[in-house]
């Protein structure tokens, strides 16, 4: 992402603090919770850069559970998450496959099992900005890294940190 | 987009700002050329308050030629515009499909026509965010304005001062 934002420095301090503001600053989602929801929005849109990036962060922000992000991401309907959880990730997937696809029981369904308002917001702004990185990272066909230690030392320090000094680190 | 945005007053300004600096700050793109492109992407993703917001934008920029704006909104290898747009705008709707959907013939038709490395990085970027804006738009079923009036008269608005005091006034 860095090298990308290279060609636009002007850009680039926008998208860093509007990404920190939804991802690491204070929130009554936790920060594992919306690194899940942009890890699992990733895998649907096959992006393996932020896939792996972002679930490298859940698992700093979890403890060093690889297992239960993995299951998480591949799977939300049976992971071993929160029944909340469960449908926040149910609603970012619809926010993936298109605004319209969203319907009035996804978000009744969040709502049920203790969503606020502004949590259903900010999982469809979190799923529905993931749809943006992902198509800006794989469009423009940014390296991708195969080694697993390269995202758990970047992940360290993004959990640490957050995203202000740009989106990912 | 501002009455969403009040969910979360503490994203809107970074937000704004992003969007200023892509769609309307100074760019070898002209305005009209992004709007246009952010037409075609919403357009593409079957959002209608975001084609209609920003089809008549770029309808400002062209001095009101609005049949120019809607045939290349609807279909732009058909249009009578630029072969560098043309290509700009086909490399969108790919970017709309998915980032994978993006092939190197779809960068060297933009490149073979004059568009440079930056344009085709912005040309992605602003294809990208409208595959977020859209999602958020629709995914919260934000009011969408009939009036064709009402698209104008904000339009108007944005044109001359652009998108830092919110996404869409």
């Amino acid at each position: 992402m860095r090298a990308l934002l290279a060609f636009r420095p002007e850009i680039a301090p926008a998208l860093g603090a509007f990404t920190d503001e939804l991802m690491h600053a204070a929130n009554s989602l936790t920060q594992a919770e919306r690194e899940l929801i942009a890890a699992r929005v990733s895998h649907l849109n096959d992006c393996t850069f932020c896939r792996e990036s972002h679930a490298a962060i859940a698992v700093c922000h979890l403890g060093g559970c690889e297992e239960l992000v993995a299951s998480t991401v591949a799977d939300p309907e049976q992971a071993p998450i929160s029944e909340k959880l469960r449908a926040l990730l149910a609603l970012a997937g619809r926010v993936q496959q298109g605004g319209g696809a969203v319907g009035d029981g996804d978000v009744a369904r969040a709502r049920s099992e203790g969503a606020t308002d502004r949590e259903i917001h900010d999982t469809v702004l979190i799923a529905a900005a993931f749809c943006m990185f992902n198509r800006y990272v794989d469009g423009l066909a940014a390296w991708t890294p195969t080694d697993p230690e390269v995202y758990r030392q970047r992940a360290r320090l993004t959990a640490e940190h957050g995203y202000a000094a740009g989106p990912l680190r």
